[in-house]
């Protein structure tokens, strides 16, 4: 038997990632430490995110713009808890042109202050807002333990950043920008991932309140998807952002910020790959058909016809891949379709050609089924619709299998080692007992309160016993 | 008389671009010397121009993808040439999280360096070539005389990388793009600039040839849009790119980039506007048509036959914007849209509604014309197909009014001072000769030998007498 080309999810989860990372031709490390190489391949998967997020950032009000790589340090220390949360993770540039730099500037890890500063000229009346930014960009986070799209120093990424007059307004504005992730995130990446509010701890820093939302990965851990932030007046007063209501009274704005990065990369391959390699959800994969002629004495013949169903299949609307090496193996060929996670592949050969059919293989189930050429394109269709489902549906059943209500501190901390998932658990809001979860567990609290429906938890703290005051979801995370 | 909102083109043709840029909300200084922010006028203009562009690159086979903004500075010292024509240009990273570095890192100001360092990886065989990438990207260039979308130290475009086989190949490959930016340039930009190739002394740091697109502004200077380059084997070379033949034996790539930048919605600024502000050419105008309904006792109906008119236009694929500020002054509003260049303002008054009909009025010449409104539709449709040509027509035309034939140094050098434009000479193809151009004019050769057809020049250059090698068209530029 072949070796297998991947380390198996059961035996190491980290390796096989790795492995799927590499072999798939996703990405690979850059020569500065913590830097990503996205191949064309993996760029493909963001592209095609891109343009799914970029419709809905535009359909729901906001405008793309583009501000400064480089912001002054000053600027970061206007607003204190943000300057410490990022100290610890800037790239400083402290030369340019050949010379020292009279102010250090600051890669940004987000764009916050440079944005806010610029607000305050693009603000000053009621008639000028709300104000609905968006922004594609590249962000810099010192990370000294990097994962390929997980955690990188450099990360593409898209952060919406908006100005309001009333907290409602930005209240508002928080929750319908989580909503288009949580959407986008369940009906594109095909994940059935949580939503909820961050606790104080885990928020970010200069936010009032941060909402998440927290998808599970095939090995039970979860993942942080995207966020989305009401930061309250906290960069409006330390950039003095103020706007003159109808009445001459001067106010200052209500902000929020939310983003999403390549990391959903990372989410898609860890959600949804297998042992044979990725399985990528329709909406957003490179390819969504295969179609593979086999060689032979027929050869043209079935190239021909594969040639011929390419151009059906694309004329439907599809992304299709003609793969013509016949020079290479049958089944070689076909390894490195699933290792790619192409959702159908079609599979093309002199006897089919004969009685008037083609293999149709799903990646998802890696069923096979011969269907008769006519009804092939629609097949297609309908098994693209199918698979973009299942996976979802997978999600979803996994998520509440490996769902734990618990209220016992020990019990949670010895089951959680042997079983990973989501521990839900009655929380009275303390970050001592928050600490508590952590203490070796290694896990956190993902979000508290989730807008989904989840088993009610003890109306107790399961650290402290006290009332509780949320329902936490604890778990170890990416 | 209400006082111009603009400085005009004739009395100051700089202050008239740094005036529309603020005044059309195009764009404005970052805080940190040097840097832009983009506003969303002026990006939506970008990212229009970008999917044009992306479409041809990838229909002429090339995949996207992303390289890291970091670069070892040791990456840059590999290949001579570039890193001297880039030292004094480049912002350093000398800290990060916390730390100094062990090795600076250079904040890329173009990525030659990193992306071939990673084909030495990529490519072993000849089954691997050629390899197609293009990246879009910010890059930063430290400049100390930073003009909006011109000049700034952070700029946004993309960059193609390639290697070949062949010598043959890379060539091929270098006048292809050159050819897709001419195109792009003309066909969407509405600008009939020149190709032709740089002298050595303009050459990409690290090329053995480069081209080039030459757009002529409105005040005469010429504007460099786009280069190409064939880089040889240089930096397959400096980092080691070999590849084995069929017949086994080892060979260096042969390579290829080329770019275009944010300052593309610079040259259509130049090329184009006017003392009333911009002319936007359709293909890449943020809204073709703006229909504006005219308030007073009947503004509900009109509003309401506008918004239909929208309604209608948006169907039939135009980009339309609905200006219903029934509160704001209607000169002022039109004025408004004048300065932003949207091509065609449709105006809707009660009268006019009564008559049914709808005044038209073309951005580019200004004209008004009162259009039925059964014919509206496809008028505005056919409008903005005439506006598309008649710009680039105009810049045509000026283009070759303002090309001179000049065969006496002393003369060329006068005539340029009053005269600004493209000038046509003969050169030897010494650097002397070269200097001796620009020695007190400013101007600069902007390509040799120019693919489209202008005056020929005399047999002899035009600063020593002997016999010249080449055409060269020189003139100031930005």
């Amino acid at each position: 038997m072949a070796k297998p080309i991947l380390t198996s999810q059961d035996t190491d989860f980290p390796q096989w990632y790795q492995d799927v990372v590499a072999k798939a031709e996703l990405a690979e490390n850059g020569p500065a430490r913590g830097t990503i190489v996205i191949r064309p391949y993996g760029y493909r998967i963001w592209e095609l995110l891109q343009q799914i997020l970029d419709e809905r950032i535009k359909a729901t009000g906001h405008e793309n713009a583009y501000f400064p790589l480089f912001i002054p340090m000053s600027f970061l220390e206007r607003e204190a808890d943000h300057v410490e949360g990022f100290s610890p993770e800037l790239a400083v540039v402290t030369h340019g042109g050949g010379k020292e730099l009279g102010e250090p500037l600051v890669v940004r890890p987000t764009s916050e202050t440079v944005i806010n500063h610029t607000f305050s000229r693009w603000i000053q009346s009621h008639r000028d807002l709300p104000v609905l930014i968006n922004q594609w960009a590249n962000v810099v986070r010192w990370e000294l333990r990097p994962r390929l799209f997980l955690r990188t120093t450099e990360f593409l990424w898209q952060e919406g950043h908006t100005a309001h007059a009333t907290s409602e307004e930005a209240q508002e504005e928080t929750l319908k920008m989580l909503g288009v992730y949580r959407d986008v995130v369940r009906e594109s990446l095909a994940i059935a991932a949580l939503t909820g509010e961050k606790s104080p701890a885990e928020r970010f820093a200069g936010a009032d309140r941060t909402f998440t939302v927290e998808g599970m990965m095939r090995d039970g851990k979860a993942l942080q998807m995207g966020t989305s932030h009401d930061l309250g007046q906290n960069f409006a007063k330390a950039f003095d952002i103020v706007f003159a209501a109808e009445d001459g009274s001067e106010h200052h704005v209500w902000q929020t910020s939310w983003g999403v990065s390549t990391r959903l990369v990372g989410a898609v391959i860890m959600a949804h790959g297998d042992d044979f390699g990725l399985r990528l959800p329709p909406a957003i994969a490179p390819y969504q058909v295969v179609v593979m002629p086999l060689g032979g004495d027929d050869a043209q013949s079935t190239v021909e016809a594969a040639m011929q169903l390419v151009r059906d299949l694309e004329a439907a609307g599809h992304r299709v891949k003609l793969d013509d090496r016949l020079h290479v193996g049958f089944g070689r060929r076909a390894v490195d379709w699933e290792l790619k996670g192409v959702p159908v592949r079609v599979e093309i050969g002199p006897r089919d050609l004969e009685s008037g059919t083609a293999v149709v293989v799903r990646r998802d189930t890696r069923e096979k089924a011969s269907v008769e050429l006519e009804r092939l394109i629609q097949t297609i269709g309908e098994r693209l619709v199918e698979i973009q489902q299942a996976l979802l549906d997978e999600t979803e059943a996994q998520r509440l299998t490996r769902t734990s209500l618990i209220s016992d501190l020990d019990e949670f901390k010895s089951t959680i080692a042997a079983e990973p998932g989501l521990y839900v658990a009655g929380w009275c809001g303390s970050a001592s007992c928050e600490e508590a979860f952590g203490d070796g567990t290694g896990a956190s609290i993902r979000c508290i309160d989730p807008f989904e429906e989840l088993p009610g938890s003890e109306p107790r703290c399961l650290a402290c016993d006290n009332l509780a005051s949320h329902q936490a979801v604890i778990a170890k995370a990416y």
